[in-house]
């Protein structure tokens, strides 16, 4: 056992910044390799460092056009990097779960090798294989349905596998990255094709955490032994499939006498669907989302700064912390102290992060948006979407990535980058470490609202 | 002493939503009243209510010409109005307050009679005529000071005492209106003007407690009697005159490269002070705000956000609120539990209450943004501007109020409506009372942000 790192004295925050600032100067040497690139490309530095926090963020967001920039060769390093990307978020997210996580069963534990309270590298290591054979499992399953699927679309089948290969890559590590060179617009009326982006877009976004439980949880049904589904997973799940499906009901709705207007049930269900579930964080689209009217965007922006599940390949404030407002504010109303579901209560530290995490998102967003609006010459709903979709590391857009200035380039990608980190550990990357307050003033009340 | 209403048998917040539904019927009639009017002024239905509400919450968005519309008498009307919600707000607020201040001075509890922790209506009655006295005394020296010196103005006196008054009047309930058909605009460059409505906003935005403190201050200064300032008086100061200061300098910075560009130093202190003062609730404004660029209207838009404090005249999610919520994160990512300031803590209670407050504030906005954006026909810049100032029931708009499709006036009679009587009293208003827990369920970690 190589214990050469002890994790208690890097603090968690650091190392996943660490961790994304080191993926991302690799990135973009990679992506800057000659033979990366098709013949006569030239890009600036600016674009590139766009391109590598944009893949290894696995938001999608895009200043070039992904199919006439790179050659074969540099459509599989842009591969490599979102499975890099999206398994190293996994990865570190899970990790610091378990390492939170006292209170949880004995075998997820065993997933980190611990003793005496260490928690080392070789734990790390141990659980980043561990999700890499699932992720690669449901990715190669992914590429070989739609690669088959594909040989009636494309020519070759070097081009059909490839395709399906890229496409289910991208949906499984929700990159929101396309070779069609127009995201999955060409398969608007191909509901198989739809159906395995969403499967795959799931399985990425909820969260590896909930992909363990479930897993536990068949293979305990063979046997007597009870199982039971952390608070997390139960929560997470819930709200996750709540916004999926509530997302596309609205949608829904306000497009029917809009976009939906001349299109048959079953073409508007599945634009409302595919619409809702890739803000949970795929960030392909079946169609230009521009069509959409006003009120259906600024739902889709909501949704976006939502985002995915703690733990997984997505970005945003994430599920938990939507669902712990939420139930504050419900029990608030009816007058209750704690906030009590699923016959567990949420510990109040858990309550306080959800609230700073959420106002400090809104407030980075705001004063991107400032920005934007001086800088850059598009609407209102154009920056908000792009916005949203960048901190959300969604990587929907209204058409406007490739048309930024540099100033607003730079916003984007540092929101993408905050976005993929977390508020959290964005937090306590500045955190002051006090000695914890042992004095205590008295109480006073004051007045509010 | 009268004790014919208990008021523990009424809620105070079904208590002030009352006086506020019965404040707006009241006002609907008196300003039908066909001498209340021009000759030859007809108006709808939905015209009149909006007036009454924007009246009764001291808001100040007009969606008719106060000048054009109203005779003589129907301008006293409306004073009387003004008069009336800015001073039921205020003793409706404090009067809250001193109940719930178990731990405040001996003194103050004495403003309101209580006999066996039993809270009469009484006490509100004594409570209402200080303010009244306080208010009444504040808005007559500021009729004398203004009417006095529009006499260079004004042809006659009358005229010039009665735009005192009414100058007064607006100014001191923060309500907004104007009879000069154009706010202050006409006195941008009259300092003295601008300073003295500065004084009395302030003084009626701040909040009544604060004024009683004072008072009290000043009283004990000439004894040898300490006097400790209230953690309520000294944090909505702090955050009352930050804001104001802060506010000024941002749109200073912010301008001076365009609106202020061609403008003398002092004009541009002034147009930032007097603009940023009054998003603390006036609504008064010395220029077209219009003329502001975008990042300083989405400036303005976040400070009546905020509002003024509570127990004021103002409305939005109130000043202490939003120190609140500035305090928690600071706490947060100090690693600290518990809100310390001005050696006190904050109870847990009221940053639950401000927490709330705060996201039912914005999700409110937004809908009402949703719904604007689909029935208005203008830019994202002027709807959010006017869902701020009416929410805030601050009153400045970027001209759109009297265009608004009749959907978009009621939408912005709830938001005056909901800003003037505070969130909390609209939570209260739904206030499920259920059992209060006394079962617990184990606490269990979950992964948030
Ligand atoms: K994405
Ligand atoms: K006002």
């Amino acid at each position: 056992m190589y214990r050469w790192l002890k994790l208690d004295y890097l603090r968690p925050a650091q190392l996943i910044v660490l961790f994304y600032v080191g993926a991302t100067l690799i990135s973009v040497c990679l992506l800057s390799l000659p033979f990366a690139l098709k013949e006569g490309v030239h890009w600036s530095f600016v674009d590139v460092l766009f391109t590598a926090v944009s893949a290894i963020s696995v938001t999608g967001l895009s200043v070039i056009s992904t199919v006439d920039t790179f050659s074969t060769a540099g459509i599989f390093i842009l591969m490599f990097i979102l499975q890099f990307g999206g398994i190293g978020i996994m990865t570190l997210g899970t990790f610091f779960w378990l390492m939170i996580g006292k209170k949880i069963g004995l075998r997820e534990r065993q997933l980190i090798s611990t003793d005496q309270n260490q928690t080392h590298m070789s734990g790390l290591v141990r659980l980043m294989k561990q999700i890499l054979t699932l992720i690669i499992t449901i990715e190669l399953i992914g590429a070989l349905v739609l690669g088959t699927y594909f040989l009636k679309y494309f020519d070759t089948w070097q081009e059909a596998y490839l395709q399906g290969l890229f496409a289910s890559v991208s949906a499984t590590t929700n990159a929101g990255f396309d070779i069609t060179g127009q995201s999955l617009i060409p398969f608007a009326q191909d509901y198989f094709v739809q159906t395995i982006n969403i499967i795959l877009l799931t399985l990425g976004a909820i969260g590896f955490p909930v992909l363990i439980e479930v897993k536990e949880f068949l293979k305990k049904r063979q046997t007597s032994i009870p199982f039971r589904f952390s608070l997390y997973t139960k929560l997470t799940s819930v709200t996750f499939f709540s916004l999926m499906f509530g997302g596309a009901l609205l949608i829904f709705l306000l497009e029917l006498p809009h976009f939906f207007a001349d299109k048959a049930w079953h073409e508007s269900l599945f634009y409302s669907l595919f619409q809702s579930s890739t803000t949970r964080n795929g960030g392909l689209a079946t169609m230009d989302v521009s069509e959409f009217t006003i009120p259906t965007l600024l739902v889709i922006c909501l949704l976006m700064f939502i985002g995915a599940s703690p733990s997984s390949v997505g970005g945003g404030i994430r599920t938990t912390t939507f669902a712990v407002i939420v139930l504050l504010i419900i029990a608030f109303a009816r007058g209750q102290k704690s906030i009590k579901v699923f016959k567990r209560e949420i510990d109040e530290e858990d309550v306080r992060k959800s609230v700073v995490v959420t106002f400090l998102a809104m407030f980075i967003c705001f004063v991107a948006f400032i920005i934007l609006t001086a800088t850059e010459p598009f609407s209102f709903m154009q920056i908000a979407f792009e916005i949203s979709s960048a901190f959300g590391t969604t990587g929907l857009s209204m058409g406007i990535t490739s048309d930024l200035s540099t100033v607003g380039k730079i916003v984007i990608i540092a929101l993408m980058f905050i976005g993929r980190i977390g508020i959290l550990s964005f937090i306590f990357l500045f955190h002051i470490k006090e000695k914890d307050t042992h004095y205590r003033y008295p109480k006073e009340r004051i007045i509010v609202g």
